[in-house]
């Protein structure tokens, strides 16, 4: 394991955490055997940390016409984009492990044009692109290639708003050099037996 | 008052919502003498509404070495940049309100270099500015020159995160076509009681 | 009134002016109640003071399939582009109270897709944004688009005209620091009552 | 000597034209032994075109810090980076002739960086470069920087002000399709007298 | 194994290359137990392919002041920056397996500023990146700046000269929509034991 | 003939050269009547030299459906959007001979768009930009547009990989300033007979 910084900024202890961040981590680790290391450097901001966990749990736990592993692809694409290390490799591994697919990652994180999706997919990652780099510039052509594509209206907002959702944590990763757990960087690349990396 | 839609998306009506929103609104319109469309708008996705309201409060109502006028020239400048046409109207009109100076917001959001604000003032928002558009590059040389200038780091991270979440508010707005309220066009402009110019 | 200097290069008194200039000028506060401080900051180089002045009155008084109101959104619109906060600023006056539309300056600076303009007002500032930033790539499809909303070839001529003439005077505002007059910022937001401004 | 159009618009014979442009072109054909294409190209405007050439000589014929040649420079550096063929070509020749260096139009026009200049006229092309390209950014450092070279305040107008005028003219040109003359190409590159290139 | 295409253009069979490709192929394949695609997509062209494989083992088989993990590290950056995922995956593997670092390719993939390398190897990418995205400006700062790393002339050569040849490369694989081998996404992320993936 | 140094790195003296390349160089003045400078500078590093002028013979030596003459308005035009001197200057003189067009290659460096070439070139240049500028994006709309053109698969190969290389020579050319040889700004200007100006 690494000894590096994860965050420029002061860390806090799980004793110095208010109780339903701790428990929010501590349930966090449960599951994926280890604290990411956003929890712990937004923790920080105890309102802040509380803010986000509910804005990514109402879009990424919703009910959508995108499904989980689509969700992840925008956050992979766009924080290519943004060149967030952070999210890329964390997403990176969430991504690969939904969609039972351990080159989708890297394809997407480095040229979406190359990556094994489908063409509604790369309509998809088309438009996330776009919020991200030129929101500015959308308009109603963009909503109408969505839809030959199948998006329901629901559907085209649950893309730009995890893209954007997204660019305000590659900022605040950016900001605090936020450092991805050793741990991400394999997960989801060897399929089948149960995870030889840390038992 | 224009009759022009004020989203693309559905808006609801105040009994379509819940009561802790509906609360919200009401609450909001008693102060202000009107709803601001981006209640509305959001309002559209109740769970991501209250995530951006405790977003927002958790960073603009936070003690910081960042004065409550400070806070809304990083939304104006870097509104500005992303082109977002509801926040450089509506943060506009607080940024007059706060500063009482009804030059400001204009200044702001075409140009930073050219406004009539501090050394001080004008290198937050070269940092804000810095996030905004390439955050990636973010480095150690960013931070001394602001602790040059007397923030804190607490104070980067503000400066940081308001320009983050208003990334997010941005990229809605120019998703959703949210429109700002004509009320905001004018307030703060003539300070005290609707007198004429400069009679 | 502010006391901040309105350029970064020496202001000429009216005396010191040539009588053709200080004639103009008076001519020009009479009607409007003060000096715009670009006749006064250009009026240090009388020879380019007078070029300009019969280039902008060429240009602006001509008769054209343009309207007074549409040459003032080309203006806002490009200069916002080149963030000149002069350009934005008094030619933002004169288009609200060309179009009697209070809102129009704001949205057409910040971002012309979601203004309050007709699809043909849209296309025209669609050609005038890539006038002012992508001139070599000008072809005869946008000749044709612009044709295709009724504009003919020497509509097309003004609104390339009226794009590079603002873009001299954008780049000569942000080379003197020209600071807008006081009084532009509220110009012709409130509509209704004649104006008192400055009778 | 080529057919192709010289412009995309209506070109005026000479005798359609008002005596005064009539007796200019005249003039001019007389000095150069042609007639410069923008002469015929912009008189499909009179007004505009006794503008132009007004604020043309108001910038080009005043005595200045800068020399004739510098003057130049500053024209093909900043066409070159907006892409103007007729401004470059044909302003490449007066340089040429200018400077009676027959290498330095082609270098100035690709990358001023390796040019065959002094610093001093290299620190003048970048501050050219920035009005082309990014006047909002211009600053107090900027001025100091040319100061160091020796610049006066009236040589950074002038330089600030020809870049403003060319970036007009360059626009103009890549709207109206404006062809160089076929006797531009050549002229200042052979020097004294007929010699083959390399007998 | 995955059946997709390795490119867009016709691949040749073992049989039908000329024997010093074939040879060449078989070798490679006899080393790293793989024909990495990108001799198969070349191969396409015997003459291209000769002369690629030549200029590549002329800079990356020479002795230098950089190792050959830090030439690695350029390709890795400049490919990221040129969005080439075979040279990102490929270089990525080789990257990892030089350096036995197996999270180093991720890291400056995306952005070599928060990549756990030497304060020298930063200089080193901040330059590859300049060289790749905007040679025009490369001055004697760049030079001065690099020696003061212990770059010497030579070393910089190299840098400049491997970021010119994996844009060449970055290209081709872009246009060809070059197919990374499968087995390079895991290589050198699993130290130990000899590789467990596809033996 | 100017004294200015061709490179600055070390250039090796012919007696310094391994046979191989001092004969090349010979037979390159035998047949131009000089050495051109890209010889010279390269030759600082044999290896590379050779490798880079077998990968030039393999591309541009080879049949294709590309005339010799398209082949070095790629170059021009790449060459021009990379601003590389030595190659805008040097294959702009070989382009003017081949096409027999001494204003051709002005028109391409500067803006292609503007250029006597037929619809067909400026499809293939517009790829040429692509590949040269922005090849991530390269998808199978371009490869259409193209065969509407009448370009075969191997022409776009042909395209790509002259873009490409040639964008490797740029990177060189720039990183060691290479200066173009005195006498191509000449070549291929004065057609026939060493004619003056305009007798």
């Amino acid at each position: 394991m690494s000894q590096k910084p994860i965050s420029r900024f002061p860390v806090p202890t799980l004793d110095e955490l208010p109780d339903d961040i701790r428990g929010k981590l501590l349930e966090v680790q449960e599951k994926a055997g280890f604290v990411p290391n956003v929890f712990l450097t937004l923790a920080h901001r105890p309102d802040e940390f509380r803010a986000f966990v509910a804005y990514h749990d109402a879009l990424m736990l919703r009910e959508s016409g995108l499904s989980k592993g689509e969700k992840e692809m925008i956050i992979v694409a766009t924080s290519g984009a943004n060149r967030c290390l952070y999210c890329v490799v964390a997403h990176g591994a969430i991504l690969r492990i939904y969609e039972k697919a351990p080159l989708l990652a890297d394809q997407i994180a480095v040229n979406h044009h190359k990556a094994d999706i489908s063409p509604r997919q790369r309509a998809m990652l088309d438009f996330a692109m776009k919020v991200c780099l030129d929101s500015a510039s959308i308009g109603e052509a963009d909503f109408k290639a969505l839809a030959g594509h199948g998006f329901s209206e629901e559907d085209i907002w649950d893309i730009g708003a995890i893209t954007a959702l997204f660019g305000l944590s590659n900022r605040m990763a950016n900001l605090t050099s936020m450092r991805p757990n050793d741990e991400f960087y394999l997960m989801g690349r060897v399929p089948r037996e149960p995870k030889p990396a840390k038992a």
